[in-house]
């Protein structure tokens, strides 16, 4: 069984499918909507979850927001939100299922294209989608019993141009399903 | 002018000593000592201190701590903390000085080595300084008036091999004076 954590976002749903089609039983987090809901980077966490859940093989995660805005003006509670919302929920969903995943698992963290290619209003997803490498490369020597870690860093998503393509123009935008499969 | 954060460090003593040997005037900020004491990772900031030092044409910080312990047993606290006190602060400094820094002025920011090398226990200083790179590429486009921001990537430092040597086995140690140059 693979667990799927923003499934109902443009991302999580063409990962959702791929999984399906691929023929493993898939089970879809969401805030608000999928099998079962929870808040992803609330301070409650997801132990209680992935105990009733277990045993499960895959954790794949798309879900996590940042603030944008001028580097200047981004406040600290913007910061901060950004640190909780992205950063330390995955972190925190990837340490809380290390109880009950199985041997030989894997997790699969979204990052992003600011990482390496910073635009102006992104100061705050630069610097997460860069921890979070920090965090995988750090955290894949530590974990047991054979499990593994990954980070999708996705370029623009076709299906977001509408919303962020402004942000990020001469990028060549990729499609969700094509993310998906990564 | 130029301005130094930590600077009763290892790294903070050795960055004042070649500021001066090379003719400049510097003003030192610590915690408990210096010649201004500010808690550089506290939530009042440093706005006020930076109006009162104008005008000033150079940041270096050899400050921020981060929390060690096996990846699977950070808590959300040590997460945190470590976010706050190396990665958050030094952004707040840098924003809070961006209205009375000179023009051309330059901010040095201190990351270190387990960015690139992660070592078992340094899951958050691998996050955190890794992070910090993110942020200084992103607030590098966004600076306005001819501003530059670096990041110093310090390897282990001979004055801490006694207290960090046991973390980083075949890792050749540089001196702090020669980070310093830096």
């Amino acid at each position: 069984m693979k667990i799927v954590f923003g499934a109902s976002g443009t991302l999580g749903q063409k990962i959702s499918v791929a999984l399906s089609a691929a023929g493993h039983e898939i089970v879809k987090i969401g805030r608000k909507s999928g099998d079962v809901q929870a808040d992803f980077a609330g301070p409650d966490g997801l132990a209680e979850i992935y105990k009733a859940l277990k045993p499960f093989d895959a954790v794949a995660i798309a879900a996590g927001a940042v603030a944008f805005g001028a580097f200047p003006e981004i406040t600290r509670e913007q910061w901060q939100f950004s640190f909780n919302n992205k950063l330390l929920a995955q972190i925190t969903a990837v340490q809380q299922a290390l109880p009950y995943i199985n041997d030989g698992g894997s997790f699969t963290l979204v990052g992003g294209l600011m990482s390496e290619e910073p635009i102006p209003m992104g100061a705050a997803a630069s610097t997460v989608n860069r921890a979070l490498e920090g965090f995988v490369v750090a955290a894949a020597i530590e974990l047991p019993r054979g499990i593994r870690i990954n980070l999708i860093s996705p370029s623009l998503i076709e299906e977001s141009v509408p919303q962020f393509g402004d942000l990020a123009p001469g990028v060549i935008p990729v499609s969700a399903a094509r993310v998906a499969q990564a």
